[in-house]
């Protein structure tokens, strides 16, 4: 049987936290190191380039995450891990699916429907804001998954309507070119927003309750000091289930051990008690990726150099398959003629 | 002085005519021939996709068109002619380019409002029939120009507005990361629509009033044949400023030949005579580039190995440039690490 492909794309924008790791980089992580199956992980430095127009903090954000998946132990043996904006065949393939995509299936994006009724309700015009990029984002991210062949796109429920896109746009190629791609099937990622902030609302930069992954030890101890709690004494039971230190706990610890810490609530274990095990949880899950990625970042040569070398593996695949498209369009028969 | 650069772009859709040759193809194969000048030709491959789905005609259409106009004489080694699909970082600045073009100014595009008005006056949605190609192409043709630093573009009047994107995107460009791109200045291109159809409109394949520029001799003769012209007979003076046949004979002839036939018109000349002597003039001007073009289509890889110098030459000036883009935005810093 031939292995299932499985293709994610990561946004490069923001420092990565907690909320990012146990949702999306812990799961890929253990992902990656499996045999059966064929994972595709890039940087989506092209998708950053709509929202960020600042070059210096799409650079040093794609650093950080790139530095950061590979120090929290992607297999980059096993799976594909490439930055985007490495990969012209995906750049070229959009302009090719933008030849085939109708603007009414752009026109009915859920995001650019509510871009347009936040415009109209404060009175502006409907397209104020919006850029091409921002219009046309999903005939890239059709590019992005058709271009791997990709079966499976684990994404949260946001972003499902892009899949089902890619699949309408592969289904008209197919339609009027025969059968080129394969349609990709959309598998929701139910690990996304397991982890809250520290205030109980989704863990969001925006919101200022985060926790950078590779904080410093003594940062993340300040961090996870700050988890809200209610007011109850040591030695007064606490629900577990009503705590978001134990929602924490639950997210890094084993079976056996949460069972533990759930007695432990019972037991009147106090908050600082509670903090301090929880931090001694984390920090011993993220210790040793922590000097990783310190060693990475201070080397942003190594990671250029894994980011090559996926870039090259990628293209291995990209560059006879976008031969395969020209020739179905009928652009550039160079390489036919040639070989 | 630095040279300055002149851009055009080849529609790759049906049989190139002699309103073509006259128009656009002659004017250009002079200007090859310039020492004083930078031109940049190219096959518009991708454009051609937005309307043609038919990869038979596609790759039918462009290969006639690069052997006419290398048979006509186009100076490779002066100007560059290339094919737009063999150029990736036109794919990949398009892409760029949307970033900073607000969908705003391609609703405003004539081009798109027309298809519009006539979709709701045949009571069909705004959109019907809309791709995001045909949306779109403005962005495509300003990452045509600004790749290669065109300061003029010599277009019909139809493309004026498309010109003025392309600067209004480079401004915008420009503001936002700092002066990377040259503002392209439009050349109204005179020569168009100068030699109109046997029939005395535009000469267009949707007329069915062309002569095709590689016709057979014989060919020539029945489409000259064709000319329309009134009633007078031999032996009547005609009037040569209203006559077709003699609009034909203008495009084709110097001064001195000119004026010789204007006396012939006055002292009465024959249709047939008049067109007998307009078939050899026009005939001479291409028997040449005939047999030149007949040898090229027989031999496809010549015509690819042309392009295929045109593309490296292309990419000699288009791959540095895509780096300099590049990290003006802050992606794909990889070409600057190694360096």
């Amino acid at each position: 049987m031939e292995k299932k492909i499985t293709l994610t794309g990561i946004t490069t924008t923001g420092t990565p936290h907690l909320g990012n790791y146990v949702g999306a980089i812990r799961p890929a992580v253990i992902s990656s190191h499996s045999a059966n199956q064929k994972s595709f992980f890039f940087l989506a430095d092209y998708h950053a380039l709509i929202k960020n127009k600042d070059k210096n903090l799409i650079y040093k954000s794609t650093t950080e995450i790139a530095a950061s998946w590979l120090a929290l132990g992607l297999n980059t043996d096993n799976a594909i891990f490439y930055r985007q904006s490495d990969i012209p065949e995906i750049a070229e393939l959009t302009w090719i699916l933008n030849c085939v995509t109708s603007k009414g299936l752009m026109n009915r994006s859920h995001a650019y429907k509510s871009t347009v009724q936040t415009n109209i309700e404060g009175n502006e015009d409907a397209d104020f804001g919006v850029t091409m990029g921002l219009f046309s984002y999903p005939v890239l991210m059709a590019a992005d998954i058709l271009l791997f062949k990709a079966n499976t796109v684990p994404v949260g429920r946001d972003q499902i309507q892009h899949v089902e896109m890619a699949r309408d746009i592969a289904q008209r190629f197919n339609h009027l070119y025969g059968q080129v791609f394969q349609l990709p099937e959309v598998k929701i990622n139910q690990n996304v927003d397991t982890l809250v902030g520290l205030d109980g609302r989704k863990m969001s930069k925006s919101y200022n309750n985060i926790i950078p992954i590779f904080a410093s030890e003594k940062q993340l101890k300040k961090n996870i000091n700050k988890i809200k709690t209610n007011l109850l004494e040591p030695g007064q039971p606490k629900d577990p289930d009503d705590s978001l230190v134990f929602q924490f706990w639950k997210a890094f610890a084993h079976q056996p051990k949460i069972d533990e810490m759930r007695d432990k609530f019972q037991n009147g274990i106090s908050w600082g008690e509670a903090k301090k095990e929880l931090f001694v949880l984390i920090n011993n899950e993220l210790a040793e990726p922590r000097d990783r990625y310190n060693e990475l970042m201070s080397d942003p040569e190594k990671i250029e150099s894994y980011l090559i070398e996926g870039a090259s593996k990628a293209r291995e695949i990209s560059l006879p398959f976008i031969k395969e498209i020209r020739e179905a369009v009928g652009i550039n028969t160079l390489q036919k003629i040639k070989s």
